[in-house]
């Protein structure tokens, strides 16, 4: 099969470059287009330089129908509005749309399911394979292993910039955990502890945070019985695997009818 | 519901008194039968006494018969042809029987499944709920995150006065994870490494082995891919979970139909 | 060398029981005397058929002059007001007097510093080995990597009965912390994070807390810097590792000369 | 007190184009001379535009006497020969020389030791302040925790690409734990397990290797006692932790006075 040729949004931004190194970097896929908006001082400079892999014939442009007619794909990590405009386009060209932007509004993902009759799109908030594995097996475990013996409890660490807690992906997993069990997340969550705390409620979902150094994020499911315990973790190494959870979306679906996809399809597990 | 009465085989042994104990500190169960083979020196003694639980009004008997006659279920750690026979008493007596023999033959299978005909059975060679837990989560990693990029290392850690390695539980793993991959364990093994290994192959599994002090039983499968892992682990605190597994066996299998289960339908996941 | 005959105070108390069944199971050391309170209603019963270990032939008595006469050394968890008067027996004994007691007052310690002029006396408020150990090591670390580069944060699990966070065991440890970086632990210390907390702070030490299922004690200090981190854990997998150390203790002050001594100094470690 | 004022050798190959991106990330450093083989392609070129951080005014040349000259240190990841040269030059400057090269000779050592009257020298196998740290905590645990009771494990994971076990690290804390036991590392090394082990035998210094993905290096010392463990680890989570030990090696080494110091003097714990 050919190489499929991918478009990158937002390329002169910091995901994007990501994007464009990535894709350097993996089998079966090249990057044949590049978009930024009007009036980015980017445009007209050469994708591959701006992301530092070398010239690669690719000028960033403004005009994504133009891009859009010539992809196989679009990797798009930019903002709700752009992402919604640019479906209507991946749709038009009926072609794949990889979108890994954040904040949608119901509104937002209407439009999209809208132009997911006609374009392939896969869309998460998280685009790492490993999270979103980690997310069902999550659910799985905690459906299994019930709240009368088997304790929850999420830790994460990550690098000393961060500012909030728990971090986004904790709660992900916590309501991963929540909805196995078949209850909700906020009535059951502990979110700290600090001196009399009484023994622990059966039910609870525990969640501790660490913070340090250049930790990209670490994470830890924990189900704590009588004499065992079942741990399922994922550690990030490097912010690239965003990017390559884009790329290996778009090569599944490079050959699945429209429609709008999970990157549990991905994965095979839904 | 009222308590489900269990009678245990091979009462007088390590595992039978450690059966013993454990359903006298779990709720909805209590020890109504304890059987010993003919010629047993503790025949006539009480079975709570001997495993140091106090007085249970349960004396020691080498009648089968008689005990699964009044009992609800059966507990068995015992031998294959012992197995094989109580079987056959269990399906007379239409009650529950969880078998957590090892080494039976095809033969002696081939007459539990019989027996499974009007008993209810469960049978497993490894009674941890978080083990057989971990067994089908490992399956379903190692299929949704492929050989291309992710690699499966296997480890675990054992006490100082184990004899062999890897364990039976790592190998048990190693076989989910080849179910997974849709290969062969054998050939696909990698069993140690020391000096010149080379660079690792795609698709090996590699297995490392630890010893020391008193450690019940660690292991870990580790999907590591570029960028980012996946860790899925069971720690066993205490030897009496696999007698905890045998009784929520029991419990689960209180009003099925007679059958042949595994742990996995004991835990929702088959 | 002869075995050191060790009494053991409190004997009927559950510490006393779990000291009287490990010296059973240690090398060079063994049971010669058993003591407790007047009015007690096990005394004259056998210590060793009391703790389970089978008849040792030390009725226990609570007469401890009597068995202080008798012995190499004592080991002691009971109350502070019973270890200053069991010290100045000890000291009259000239004997070994092992104080794992715990809420010693300034004034208690007085009186048990003057009876160290002829006990040898190793007090500490963990026995075990290991934790002492690596509040050493912690200690060392977090001077070695300073607060400019490197955050420290202290993780714990216990079991889901535990009531107060963090323990007593991650406080000393962040006192070593502290003690190595020359800083006051509560001025530096951040017990809880949840919402938005803004980046960390220089210097600050961090704690988190886990509670679950029967985990009997795991302890993680972790110095996280740019590009590295050094984690050093101490895991309790049974509570006789206190037991065990009060015999270490025992053993390694037999030989001793009189005075107060820690487990740093058993560790060689002072 | 005024920047410190680096040169590098080797400033064309991958190490120093690293330390040079180090040296600018850091505080209280900056690069002031680079250095390169007579004849390299890269001579005149600017040492921060070749390593990606922009130009820093500091060509490339391959005169180190007038480089050094103007430097306070030098930081050196080249070549034994080059190395012992490189010496001979930073005496005569008097200035601070890290050197970071590995296979030097007897001969070497001696000729580095001589320069080491005038220059002050810091010199180690392993950069990284973690790992130095965590040598010198093995040392320490191995010697406090003896072989009576605690039995030594050593485990390390390293990315796909490696071609050999165990890692040269984990061999250095293996050295360092049998130097705490006064034992030698050869005759008490268990390099590989499977199959029939038999029992573990006491003193033995087990190896485990895993290998996977692109881990950059893990390394984790267990020592596992009768009911506890102390375990301690290092996580490398980037190979620039080298170029920055060399460069706070260099700032430790600044107001010292000639001599050959190693990282354990920089940690302050020789």
């Amino acid at each position: 099969m050919s190489e499929m040729g991918l478009a990158v949004v937002g390329a002169a931004g910091r995901m994007g470059q990501t994007l464009i190194r990535t894709v350097g970097g993996m089998q079966g896929v090249r990057v044949i287009g590049a978009v930024e908006r009007a009036g980015s001082p980017h445009l007209g400079r050469d994708a591959g330089e701006l992301a530092g892999v070398g010239h690669l014939d690719v000028p960033i442009t403004d005009d994504p129908l133009r891009v859009f007619a010539q992809a196989d794909g679009v990797l798009d990590f930019s903002t709700p509005a752009a992402t919604v405009e640019f479906a209507g386009y991946a749709a038009q060209a009926r072609i794949v749309h990889v979108i890994g932007t954040t904040g949608c509004s119901a509104e937002d993902d209407a439009k999209i399911a809208a132009a997911a009759r006609h374009a392939t799109i896969v869309k998460s908030g998280n685009m790492s394979l490993g999270v979103n594995l980690l997310s069902v097996l999550v659910e799985q475990a905690a459906k299994a292993l019930g709240p009368d013996d088997f304790d929850i409890e999420i830790l994460e660490m990550h690098h000393r910039h961060k500012v909030d807690a728990p971090s986004g992906t904790a709660l992900l997993l916590g309501e991963a955990a929540a909805a196995g069990r078949e209850v909700g997340l906020a009535e059951n969550s502990v979110r700290v502890r600090d001196g009399y705390t009484g023994p622990r409620s059966e039910g609870a979902i525990g969640f501790a945070t660490l913070r340090g150094g250049s930790v990209v994020g670490e994470h830890s499911v924990i189900l704590a019985g009588t004499g065992e315990r079942v741990v399922l973790s994922h550690i990030a190494e490097d912010r690239s695997i965003f990017a390559r959870g884009a790329v290996k979306a778009a090569l599944w679906a490079r050959d699945r009818k429209p429609g709008l996809y999970s990157m549990r399809d991905v994965l095979g597990l839904s």
